[in-house]
């Protein structure tokens, strides 16, 4: 038969920290804390595996579960020399949750669990202090009514309000004995009505119901979602730890308090903590007393904060990470209650790591495994200063809330058109743009802004994407904002924002205020340097960036970038000087008339690769050749139907008209059902290859030119939406034609390479088949997730929060790459690939490039490289490092 | 050293029958003709195996080739006692191409090699015909000119008419030899002026340089793209036959002629053929003359008809197929110069196939093999008589030609709108519905009328599905036909067609004609049921039908179906007394208005289930829950908007345009950028669950009313699009719950499963975690098409075209199963869901059902079933049991 219980006393427990998993956190930390002889009120923890076999068995105990409660029962009584339910030495006792991690207040806890009629009265006359017996046996029937009763906390607390107003008493303090004596029989009158049963007066009967209720409480629906959210299996279950009482609120010479033995705000080393006299731990809790910061303690009780102080290094040297601790001095004896590994803002995990390797407590990889990647975003972006945040929302200035999907904080003038927002950036302004839902036509004015919002669209629509990829701060999906865009203004409630209004965003929040305020610069510490250059001596995986102008590729190279993975020509095709000519290429009838409008966009095109193979001097650059459908480059049909039905309406400039109706007519030629799997990337390449041609030789022309400058430059030209072996075949056939042509002509010898995008499941399918003609693969996983999902991504807003709500998916697909269906056709993809080609190179471009999760899963399937927006930079350097320090142990194990 | 040439004479010939991969296939029965003692002109066949060689090395002989054919050339002179330039004897040969499988008309053929300057006057003696060897000389050089010099025949025959002129001759024949011989001169000038050098006198250069021209011939364009066609290798390479000329142009005892040893067109056992008196083989091709039948042989030269007789019956019992020969007689003497299996119609194959079983020539396995499944189409539409369509046509009323989508002759007057052909079909008139393309909601319309007819959209295009499923007549994509909805008329070229006038659409040409043509009933066989019953016999593979409607169902049980593997239930949404309701039900803003809206669907849905079931007593019924995107039951956006404007410019009907704006929101929030990928399926079921429990809740009742009457039901209830787990689950969980309430309300045990849709690339990559809750998988091929290669088969038509043209893709991924890439996915789909739940049933129900060699594939990977149209179900019976033929033939070569 299993041991089910678990005992510790006086410096003596049969659990220790290796025993996480069968005693839960809280258990297990108690038995080490007591192994290590620093003071815990004694106690036993009944393990996981109980809990397990109590909902395995339809909520029935385990066989002889209740008999070693009771054996270990006894023991502690005999210890304590008290017992349950004596009326003389009453014990009393808490009964706590505790799973294998932390799920602060998800699951319940019961304290002073042995109370009845009869040892209350022992109690207060033990303790010589009427009112705090009352008052703890009023606290218990509280805390059971709720948590094993199910009975609401608010009836409790209206009768106990009620209470106060009879003795006229300010707080719960003032409450004279007789007065909570009176109150205990409301209580009790409350559960016989509610429940039709009196308040168990049997303390065996107390204990089972609650051990019970705190197994039950595993699965309540707050728990069930945390563990969803946090990816903490079901079948885990909790441990229960049944402990003496303590008491913080036996006087003055009595408290309690909680602890980090470093700032968890700054992660500086020194000692911080509050404590509060004469109290529970939930009044701590609670918030209507203030407590007095931890080193009052020194003043009050030298010797036990000394103690405490030795404790508190004693448990960092032990678990060599920061604690955060629970402590109760009843009488002015110590004892800890709790320790656990302290929550911490990423600039403290930092600071922490890097000085604990620097104190000799924890090793280089240890401390790289500290600090969660995707939370170093708190830290590169500029946030609000928090004073001045606070005063905007308490001058009712915080007008809606969005989706935050680009982080940052930005302020400006509202602007509804992304020309203005270019024109008015023109002139020094700072401008916020606006708008129901971005389009492609909208970068440029997304460019322009210090931040976007939009009325509609999810995490993963166009605005959120490309902002995202800027590093822009952006606020989607605000339903609280009407955008009028005749009126040039937005309503939010009751107030109507216009044209030229400031207002800021909140990017990390996704808060908008009418107001300006106060912005601070993201404080890059040296210690994050530090942990990044660690990082990068411990990976393997590469890092390169998505970057399609000049100042992005400087802006990757600064945040360590070591090449790019994903230059998208088509967001040079929007700039202003140029879209007129890629409208005239697209309005040609004919071949020759598309190649001379090529012609003309050919220096464009190549000044801005030069640009950028000179950012990146060095390094390589993988260029993607056209990938959207020609109508994303024409405007929008609404729009020409409007200006020609104004124009027939006034019965003006007939040759404006004449044109507008071969716009139209081209706008519907190309109009699609379903443009995201139409007419577009090597589709388009192959039907026009003049497109092709002229930007295949604007890279080499460039790459020739900037090498002549003595830079070293490693052009990879990508083909998109490559599907079959037909189309690289083709487009490969063409690159090298162009390209070696390039050469010839400028008499220079410059490597490059041809791969391709995969990001079609059929290509990941046919691996094999295309890797005879591509030298370099690169995972399209925004694509690649549409398609293996069938979601479109500007549509998917319809359903996919609801099947996040309703645990349908874990995750949206889009932001974390989703392993089962899109990671197993990368993998097929790689393997394939690989059998036709072993040193083919591969990287990831999506937007998964940057996503902690997904970069371990590009390590583990051995990519070369993942690429992502250039702020991500330093996340994916992070999570590469990771993924190889935790693929490693796990060899280690595997092979152990 | 390989052995490259075959040698065959007077009853003995090196190869054989056996031999057709290294000799071609006239090179192996002219030496298995040889072998059985028929007289064929003895010669020599140089192998595939040379040719595969000659171009290994860049168009250089092999080592040794040459002298092996002088060697048999040597052995052939002295068996015939004539030499190759002999001026006295002289040796005349053909060269002739032969590939592995018959490339009729592809490759080239030289005749009459031999003759020179000075052997044409040996000729002339030998045969006293001065005219006849002027005449083979002109031939050979024309020939020669053409297939190994590269000249144009053109200029030949430029110069024969001049000739013809000159002598005043109407015909070839009547060119007398010394105009003959002057023509021979003027011949060989145009090859010195186009070629820089003298017509080649050496015969011995000619057979060289004559071979090398027929290797050539094998990467002739025409010839590498029939087999791009026809799926042969390019690697196959072809033979060259050298054989001894015998003439059929040396007076009125000679002549030469083709025959079938039945009748290729109805399959009849007669012999079949023409004959040309004194003629050579062109004569016959050319057709300017008119050929006699093969029975008048019979009283122009009996002893060799019967010897004719007596061959074609041996040739037929010892290849066990009929056979097409041709034959030359040479002054009385009959000689074979080929023999093959010969070409037949749909008709004829099956009549012949079964034939062949009852005389006991093959058995029931060859002769299934025998007929060609998809052919059967021919058989089972109807068709236009061909001798009123030669009319109609000859009378200038063919209109257009656009993509036979839907097979079948209509016959009908010309409507443009969906309603107006319900209107005139209820009045009892037969109608043609024209749209520029077609929508869901002109599937009404379709279904009244005879035909369809679209302007634009491929051969998979809606129109094209639909009408392929509902066994309709279409033709779509005809480029020259524009439709002017407004003015109710379309203009082809020059004619303009108005409303309610008749056209008629051969769906199995693509041709439109502006007359009535008669039609005729599909001939079906009594042979062809027959074979079915051989081919339902013999196969494993399970057909049934995709059919929605109760009609359907009959006509599918009609045509051996086996069940119902696809009922769409969204169809039935769109009859004209039910989109009213469901039109309601979309625009409800709440889940009580919707739930009334579904309940009041619920009665037409279940007489719809009601009547099918009834139709499928004792086989499998599968419902498709609601697919589409809901926007697809509302009018289009401009319809409506170009009403309100209407109403708004007359300023009347406020309450209409008050109904008009709600549809029109309704409609705008509805749209969606990618339709395909967006909110549908089982995603529709998920967020607005009132709609599938109305549907199962319909299957159920309708399924427990026809079990209360003795039928025999096997409901099984299907889930279009599931991607994930959670999505299975949960609508897993739906159904059983509604299904079984239906079945305690009604106290009935009625056996029902719950399956899923394989169409998402997802679903059959986690296929192992779909099936923990799906009892059946039925693989969706078109969407699973459209997702596994990112193309919208709406839109397609931008690109696919190009892609088949160029050879980018071998075929329309659409039509015929993309094996390596969705086939791919299905077999892990199958392997994954089979490793969870090994029973697991598994159909397929796109439209690739009923495609012959997907169909063998679905056999391959061990499918329950296919499903395919009602029409199409003859065809996946036949392809079923050739399936299972040739797997276990291939099994039997494997083992052995």
């Amino acid at each position: 038969m299993a041991k089910y219980v678990y005992f510790f006393e006086a410096g003596k427990a049969e659990g220790s920290s290796s025993m996480r998993a069968l005693l839960g956190g809280k258990g297990c930390d108690l038995a080490e804390m007591t192994n290590l002889g620093i003071p815990v009120p004694p106690g036993f923890t009944i393990t996981t595996e109980a809990c397990v076999e109590y909902f395995r068995r339809d909520k029935r105990h385990p066989d002889g579960l209740w008999e070693e409660v009771l054996t270990h029962l006894k023991r502690l009584e005999s210890t304590l020399e008290r017992s349950l339910g004596d009326a003389e030495r009453p014990l009393l006792v808490s009964v706590r949750s505790g799973a294998r991690v932390s799920m602060p207040g998800m699951m319940d806890t019961v304290l002073n669990l042995g109370l009845t009629d009869e040892t209350v009265l022992g109690l207060a006359r033990r303790t010589k202090n009427d009112r705090f017996a009352w008052d703890c046996y009023r606290r218990f029937i509280t805390m059971f009514g709720d948590v094993v009763l199910g009975l609401e906390r608010a009836a409790f607390e209206g009768l106990l309000d009620e209470a106060k107003a009879r003795a006229n008493a300010k707080s719960d303090a003032e409450v004279p004995g007789h007065a909570l004596r009176d109150l205990v029989d409301r209580y009790k009158a409350l559960v016989q009505e509610k429940t039709g049963r009196v308040f168990p007066q049997d303390p065996l009967e107390q204990l089972r119901l609650a051990i019970d209720a705190v197994f039950n409480s595993w699965n309540n629906p707050r728990a069930a979602t945390y563990r969803r959210i946090h990816g903490i299996p079901h079948e885990w279950g909790t441990a229960v730890t049944v402990m003496a009482m303590v008491f913080g609120n036996l006087g003055d010479a009595s408290g309690t308090g909680v602890a980090f033995t470093r700032d968890p705000g700054t992660g500086e080393r020194r000692f911080f903590g509050e404590f509060l006299v004469n109290a529970q731990g939930e009044d701590v809790v609670a918030g209507t007393r203030t407590p007095e910061p931890i080193t009052a303690l020194r003043q009050r009780a030298p010797s036990v904060y000394d103690d405490l102080v030795a404790i508190k290094d004693r448990l960092e040297h032990h678990y060599r990470d920061m604690q955060d601790i629970e402590f109760t001095v009843q009488e002015g004896t110590l004892f800890l209650l709790q320790t656990r590994s302290g929550k911490r803002t990423a600039r403290a995990a930092v600071r922490i790591a890097v000085e604990m390797v620097r104190e000799g407590l924890i090793d280089r990889e240890t401390a790289l495994l500290r600090v969660e990647p995707h939370r170093l975003q708190e830290l590169l972006h500029w946030i609000f200063d928090p004073t001045d945040k606070a005063r905007a929302a308490g001058k009712g200035h915080l007008l809606a809330k969005g989706l935050p999907a680009g982080p940052g904080a930005a302020v400006g003038r509202v602007v509804f058109e992304a020309d203005r927002a270019v024109e008015w950036g023109k002139e020094g302004q700072k401008v916020i743009l606006v708008r129901p839902e971005t389009s492609p036509e909208d970068v440029a004015g997304m460019w322009a802004a210090e931040g976007v919002l939009t009325a509609r669209g999810g995490l993963t629509s166009h605005a959120a994407v490309v902002a995202r990829g800027m590093g822009k701060c952006c606020i989607v999906g605000a339903g609280e904002v009407f955008v009028d865009e005749e009126r040039r203004a937005f309503q939010a409630g009751r107030i109507l924002i216009r044209e030229g209004d400031v207002i800021a965003l909140d990017g990390h929040t996704g808060e908008i205020f009418s107001d300006t305020i106060t912005r601070v610069p993201p404080p890059i510490s040296e210690e994050l340097r530090v942990l990044l250059k660690w990082a990068d001596e411990t990976r393997t995986l590469g890092v390169r960036a998505n970057a399609d102008t000049p100042q992005d590729a400087r802006k990757a190279r600064e945040n360590g970038a070591e090449g790019i993975g994903l230059v998208r020509t088509e967001h040079m095709f929007f700039q202003a000087d140029r879209i007129p000519i890629v409208r005239e290429m697209i309005m040609a009838t004919d071949t020759l008339a598309r190649r001379k409008a090529a012609e003309r966009l050919l220096p464009f095109q190549r000044e801005d690769f030069i640009g950028i193979f000179r950012a990146m001097d060095g390094f390589p650059v993988t260029v993607r050749l056209l990938d959207p459908p020609l109508h994303e480059f024409l405007p929008h049909y609404t729009d020409l139907l409007e200006e020609h039905t104004r124009l027939d309406a006034l019965g003006i400039n007939p040759e404006r008209m004449k044109e507008l109706e071969e716009i139209m007519a081209k706008v519907r030629a190309l109009q699609e059902f379903n443009p995201m799997l139409g007419h577009r990337g090597c589709r388009l390449g192959i039907t026009f290859p003049e497109i092709y041609e002229m930007q295949v030789r604007a890279i080499m022309e460039a790459a020739c030119a900037v090498s002549r400058e003595g830079i070293r430059v490693e052009p990879e030209i990508m083909i998109p939406l490559t599907g079959t072996l037909g189309e690289m075949k083709l487009t490969h056939e063409m690159t090298r034609t162009v390209a070696d042509a390039v050469l010839a002509e400028t008499n220079m010898s410059v490597k490059y390479l041809i791969g391709t995008m995969i990001e079609v499941p059929r290509a990941a399918l046919v691996a094999d088949q295309i890797a005879q003609d591509a030298e370099f693969f690169s995972f399209g996983t925004n694509d690649l997730t549409q398609m293996t999902f069938g979601y479109s991504r500007d549509d998917v807003a319809k359903f996919l929060p609801f099947y996040l709500e309703r645990g349908i998916l874990p995750a949206d697909p889009f932001s974390v790459l989703d392993l089962e269906g899109v990671g197993e056709l990368v993998k097929i993809g790689i393997e394939r690939g690989r059998k036709t080609r072993p040193d083919l190179k591969v990287g990831i471009c999506g937007e998964h490039g940057g996503e902690p999760g997904s970069v371990e899963f590009c390590h583990r399937v051995r990519m070369t490289y993942v690429s992502c927006s250039p702020f991500m930079i330093p996340i994916a350097r992070l999570a590469g490092a990771q993924a190889r320090i935790k693929a490693e142990r796990q060899r280690e194990v595997t092979n152990a």
